[in-house]
């Protein structure tokens, strides 16, 4: 079995962003939860899930979170559970903030952290099945699939492109 | 009674810069205390610290951190003291990124943030003061003869200058 | 008694951001004035009222400004209150101007300086309450109220979302 | 059986770096190889080690680089395996150019990215780790000490810190 | 003979910026294809392609991307045609990432980049246009009318601009 | 007469970089003043040295600053004269804090900036110059001397180049 | 007699931004010409017109560009008079680009930068009445008034804030 | 006949890094100029040697500058010739500045940019012999062997790297 991903997120209004990981594990079948947990917030609810999300059969977590973006850094501090960070786009900064305080871990508590926005979220989602794919054949059958039909859709949209022309 | 500061680090190394803090209270004879606590190596002492800090008597808190600083963020979600964070150039990026992870705090948490580094240190021990000195006629007394010392350097610097010249 | 904030603001466009301070003072059942003050348009209105402050009652300065932001620094130059900047987007920078030039100050006038915009005007606001809760249990019990609200928020946001999935 | 980390590096005086993620898999007792692979002067050993990578054994790819740092994006191209990237900086821009670079990836080929420099590198190699802990409770045991040990070396420092001043 | 010019692109979402490239090659009378190939989707298909380039007839390759823009440098990677980098603005970030991961190329593969966006998709055309003029007096002799109706449009434009006042 | 150019740096240190200025308008024949006055240490000192500048004689004010700079911002308040602004990097942040912090002011009361540090500093006496050459015959014959050693210089350098490669 | 001042614009589209200095130079009862005349596309118009400047009675030069902004810089390489640079927000930089190709000019060819867009626009127009009125009486009066009216719209507009609040 | 690439500097301070292209140019064959011509001190002879410089038997300009480096597009206003930029770190902002006003061209005369310092300035030396190389069979054929050393490096970096760990 290869066990549930958490999906966290700073606020709800970061929901639409952080859909795009849900499409992804979707896309592979795999279980996920979301939430709203606030670093800041709601720190009690933060510490309390996710000391216990190896117990309760999480086996990756996955933080998006904008500005000041702790959440994918407290926690990676509360587990030994692989943590995904996906900067938000939230504030005038374009999530030029949310990057550097998502990706900057000291040595010890790393984050994996993605891209910024929509494209960071998707990528989320297929990095947590990379890695539940490492002992998981069904999802590695599937991102073997998937990767062909990257390549493929290039070519597909070239023969529009040139149709288009 | 004023109440005493707790100056937190993330780390010993931050300790060259934070120390500037203590010397600026020591000036206006607040107490403080002064201890490492990692938001990421230690959130159980950081939150265990923070949310007593109040009945043990702190009525106010620095924090400095350096990369990904999540340090002052975190205490701050964990009190209603004013948390006052400073930002340290500890990694490539020159405090650029302790800068935007410290200051860039979602509505509901403030940090006070300070400048970059030594400055940032020792203008977080006088932000402390005046806070302090809000309730503190001694302090009050301390910082107004600081003001005045503050444009007497400037006139005595301008002598030199001068003589120098 | 608690004393009054006094809220300024460099530019009347600057209000629309600016009254988040407001509606957070308010919150927190704290007395305010707000008005237009410009480093740079009127200096002298700034360091008379700034220098006149204290003796009114005001015991907390929040500055709002963009741009080349000297509005905070300037009223922390005239004043031992506590003086609180708040960074505004207003030009192609994105507030980037405005961030550095509230924050940097040099080693002896601080600004505690929070987030780029609406966020960091509400939290000017909750952060003078913070200040003033030191010494006024009122403001203190509201403080703690407020944060208690912070996480049921997050609770009550997590139950929408799971019956809007 | 846990399988073997592939540690990647753009040129061998990115070696100082990318020792630390060595080192950090030694200490979970994880097999790794290191060489260098640069996508600019060898894109075809890159893509045939790449792609003969899960074959061989190896289950988590790291990549350092510098500059305009492609190394990661080019190994997540040919490969299912996550793929860990660590930006180094090598360049007057200091690391910020080979950020960007690593974590921006487009959506469908994420790059888990780390801190710039040692830090990145320390972490690349503990986040191999959380990785492969998932299936290997030997190597999940060891994390689990190790988050203590941080913790306790917090401990320490205060220790050490008290007896310094 | 001048020879073609290929224009490739990460995404048929750059279309709109790299038809600029195509109406600079029509505008100098210079024969080109323009087709997506993808760095991270179609790493194949790029390598396949560029190696193949010079043995078809193009004599310059012109690459367009967003983010993480890695496609340029592997175009660089495989051929000693020389290769002309667009960043494309297409992330939050605003084409800087885009930039930096063209332009700041390791010693040995260089990548002549051009300005983030439509001029500098527009530009990489005349670029290809100056490297083949060299070789290509019917070319070349365009160029230089090219540059005539420049000065000879700020003229116009200002005589417009005397009647408009 | 031409009147005299007063030069305010906000620091003693940052006598090495503004002395550049001093020895541009000795070279210009060029009466001048330098002191020490901070916009936040001794605000007062400055308006009213600013206020009364035009009446001692001054024509032209240049003002270094580091950080957040609001010297040559508060300078402009308080004066019709032209204020010329040289951005000093006294911070982590390289100048660019200072950079910013001086240019980017509101319409109404504009900063003549130049160049970060010593280039900066140099082109502030000059421009001083220019400025005073539109009244004053003597300094303008000495500008266009001046721009004539500039090209000769350059055409000295190659001699040496052509000597010494 | 005062004097003209010239107003160059690298772009017709510049022109809303530029407009803002004609307008603050009709307040100052001064003089101008505003045409395009770009360093890239016109190189020989912008030398001609500039080195003709002086003769033509042009005592300030004002120069506004976006991109990598070059025409304040070509202008001062061709006169002694005072040039006055504008950055314009014409990229997807948002003016950085222009505002550091502006500001960053070399010992010995001083460029006066306002800031970016609008309110830099204005400020020149305001910086050239500055230089003219050190030898005009009637500007210098003027200004004068400028400076109260700044005043007395921030007083008016307290009023006015009071009343809607 | 290949032609001559002329290598033009802003500085003679710049030649440490500008001598990288000398080195590449030497490598492939190539006859090459080196001298110093500053788009701000010597403007007149920036465009009278570009302007000539076709006639000249000059088929490529290289042109490296610091700060608001202007050489490059300066250069390209002049000529129909490709001209390859090299922006240098020469200010206290690392190069950033060089590299935003070299790349960042306006849509009609591009600047093919290279990489910040030495590794741009070797790049440019061999995007010069990539350009010529399209109608040199000699030069062509040099860039092929160099190419496959570049592999060759690679792959003797790896023995060594074995041998030494």
């Amino acid at each position: 079995m290869t066990g549930k991903v958490a999906i966290l997120m700073g606020s709800d209004s970061d929901l639409e962003i952080m859909k795009e990981a849900c499409e992804a594990l979707k896309e592979f079948g795999i279980d996920y939860d979301i939430q709203v947990l606030s670093a800041h917030r709601s720190p009690e609810l933060v510490s309390e899930f996710v000391k216990n999300a190896k117990a309760k059969g999480y086996r990756v977590l996955i933080a998006g979170a904008g500005g000041a973006a702790h959440l994918a850094g407290i926690c990676a501090a509360h587990t030994t559970l692989p943590v995904i960070g996906v900067p938000i786009a939230s504030t005038p900064l374009n999530g030029f903030d949310a990057l550097l305080a998502t990706v900057q871990m000291p040595a010890g508590i790393p984050v994996a952290t993605t891209a910024i926005g929509k494209a960071g979220a998707r990528n989320a989602g297929i990095l947590a099945a990379q890695i539940l794919g490492i002992g998981d054949k069904s999802v590695e059958e599937k991102l073997i699939q998937f990767k062909k039909k990257l390549a493929e859709s290039v070519r597909a949209k070239n023969e529009n492109l040139k149709q288009s022309i």
